[in-house]
């Protein structure tokens, strides 16, 4: 059995750059996961997804348990045959998007039934299904089942379903028998003691590598804050750390100062799709009039070829026009945006200039883009 | 000024196999033009494109006379820097689109008055205009305006078009100055007096090279092949020949034996984002179930990377959940396989063994697909 690994290279002060070694290759940490939701990263080839600089990407376990199964990914050789991706996957536990996604949902004990949104059959999904699932996929990082309450929410039910994914984390990191690794995640909302008795449970069953959940579901940027900067440091130095679902470059660069690891996120291609590029200066909207006699490039430094390539006017245009090609590059731009973004923190953190890079990251950003010609 | 040569390479019967130099480089034939309707062959990167063997792609006047304006692609540098494709390409004059997009329209002597499609607005196309902006584009080859009448219809309307069509072919041709070459467009409908009489009053005035227009309008296959069959050996060796609109692989062979160099066809791209595959053993429609679990690709033996690496199984799970890396693979898939076959044709033709290349093409692809797993 291959099991995950993670080698510390440099801090600068609670930030920390490092190395998770799974069975398909390493990744680079601080590391943002693109998001595949159903066996791909919308709009991008796998090796277009590489070469933007992805290591790892995540993918959902419950589109792919509904479609199109887990049993047949597993058949045609697991999820990295199946979406031609070598290199390293995170599944979620789909518990999340059971949540979000499913309209008639009952959580008990045993697990969560739910009515599936394609074609209408009742479907149940307990944390020894849910490991099961992510072990025919193949994942390299699973994820146990939790439950995610949506923010504000009274404390009693924020205990409650901290307390139960407590007690599913303990039964899927029971069961959890294939390579790579299984990941617990943190619950208790915005509320500081439960988010520790949470913690101190996990740490005493022991993961391979240690999640934040249940932020990023409509708190505030500051309480994301409060949270991550009282969990981050009790948790174990030589494992992996992971702020599910977040988030923009800024929240991404805040989590990192607070000793974070690991993120994902669909706004890079969702805003894509949308017209919205990422970019050293902030976004930028290529549907906006300003951009439609533009010649420049988005960003001429961009270490991405489609970056420095396609004038504004020619985005602007394929956006217009709902040329699949516009979504597709701003989908690429974004993407390796994100990757630069993380590449720099690493190497910030490791020459231990993190501060210089933050200061001088969020200026950049308040600029904003170039001014129009 | 740069112009427009055609060197003949080799023949076989009426077939022939040649080599088109444009401004923007050599374009081997027989050849298949992918089509990039708003300065963008959907789906595909133009690094896509050109690995997938394309020497040259056509844009349509109309779409972009519209959006961005002829005038504003001239501005950023024309249409090759404008869609970063610095290879061939071909316009269409936007008759065609006119007549078979806009609602509203007047044709008469001058031109043709049209409601835009996408703002209401009242625009003008004469001779002279469509040349104009297909200069402006930067255009490798020009096509004349033309009128394009829907088949069957009486033999008056497609007589007092085809003449329409020659005085504005002469206008045309009295206009033109840009670099590359203009064709003119033999007309006439499935009446093969009028198709000479059109094609002997183009070639007084003389053109770069020849088209055959006015077919895939609704006419039969035998129709269109009897009126090819007519033509082509009628126009000028050394001129390249170009039948528009056409069409399914069959057809394209069909033409090639009777001596056509160029083609061009929305299918590859369209039928691809709708789930077909076309492949040396025929049309594959993803979407059929019988592909949910086969791990085998498309068509181990293509040049296409894409064809031979990716599974059915994916290819259809990405139909069905509606991704765009569907569409994307599957055009890609489809561009690269007309290219594969065009390639197969011109090497057949200067080996002399296009009727074996005929016979063993429409063997395998009566055979269909591979049986079901």
């Amino acid at each position: 059995m291959t099991t995950l690994s993670f080698r510390l290279i440099g801090t600068d002060g609670a930030a920390r750059c490092g190395e998770i070694m799974t069975p398909h290759g390493p990744v680079a940490t601080p590391a943002f996961m693109p998001v595949g939701t159903q066996g791909t990263v919308k709009g991008l080839a796998p090796q277009t997804l590489r070469a933007a600089g992805a290591d790892i990407v995540l993918s959902n376990t419950y589109h792919l348990m509904l479609r199109p199964g887990a049993e047949r990914v597993a058949e045609l050789g697991g999820l990295h045959a199946f979406m031609n991706w070598p290199h390293a996957i995170l599944t979620d536990s789909g518990g999340f998007q059971v949540m979000s996604l499913s309209d008639l949902r009952k959580i008990d004990e045993h697990g969560v039934t739910f009515r599936s949104h394609l074609d209408g059959a009742m479907v149940e999904l307990s944390p020894e299904r849910a490991v099961e699932i992510q072990a025919l996929l193949g994942s390299d990082i699973a994820m146990q089942l939790d439950e995610c309450i949506k923010l504000p929410a009274p404390r009693a039910d924020i205990e409650r379903a901290m307390q139960l994914s407590l007690r599913w984390a303990e039964r899927s990191r029971r069961v959890f028998a294939a390579d790579g690794g299984l990941f617990g995640i943190v619950q208790g909302g915005d509320d500081l003691g439960l988010r520790s008795e949470s913690l101190r449970a996990l740490l005493d069953i022991g993961f391979d590598g240690y999640a934040i959940g249940g932020l990023a579901v409509g708190e505030s940027h500051a309480a994301t804050l409060r949270v991550v900067g009282e969990v981050a440091p009790a948790l174990p130095e030589h494992a992996p750390r992971y702020l599910m679902g977040v988030g923009t470059p800024e929240n991404i660069l805040d989590a990192v100062v607070r000793g974070i690891d690991m993120f994902d996120c669909v706004l890079p291609t969702r805003n894509g799709r949308h017209g919205v590029a990422f970019t050293r200066r902030g976004p930028v909207s290529l549907k906006n009039a300003r951009h439609a006699a533009d010649p420049r490039p988005l960003d001429e430094a961009s270490p991405c070829l489609a970056a420095r390539t396609y004038s504004r006017a020619y985005l602007h245009h394929l956006m217009k026009a709902n040329e699949m090609l516009g979504a597709m590059l701003l989908s690429e731009i974004n993407v390796a945006y994100y990757q630069e973004l993380m590449a720099g923190l690493r190497i910030a953190i490791a020459k231990r200039r993190l501060a210089d890079f933050e200061v001088e990251a969020k200026a950049v950003w308040a600029q904003g883009d170039l001014p129009a010609r």
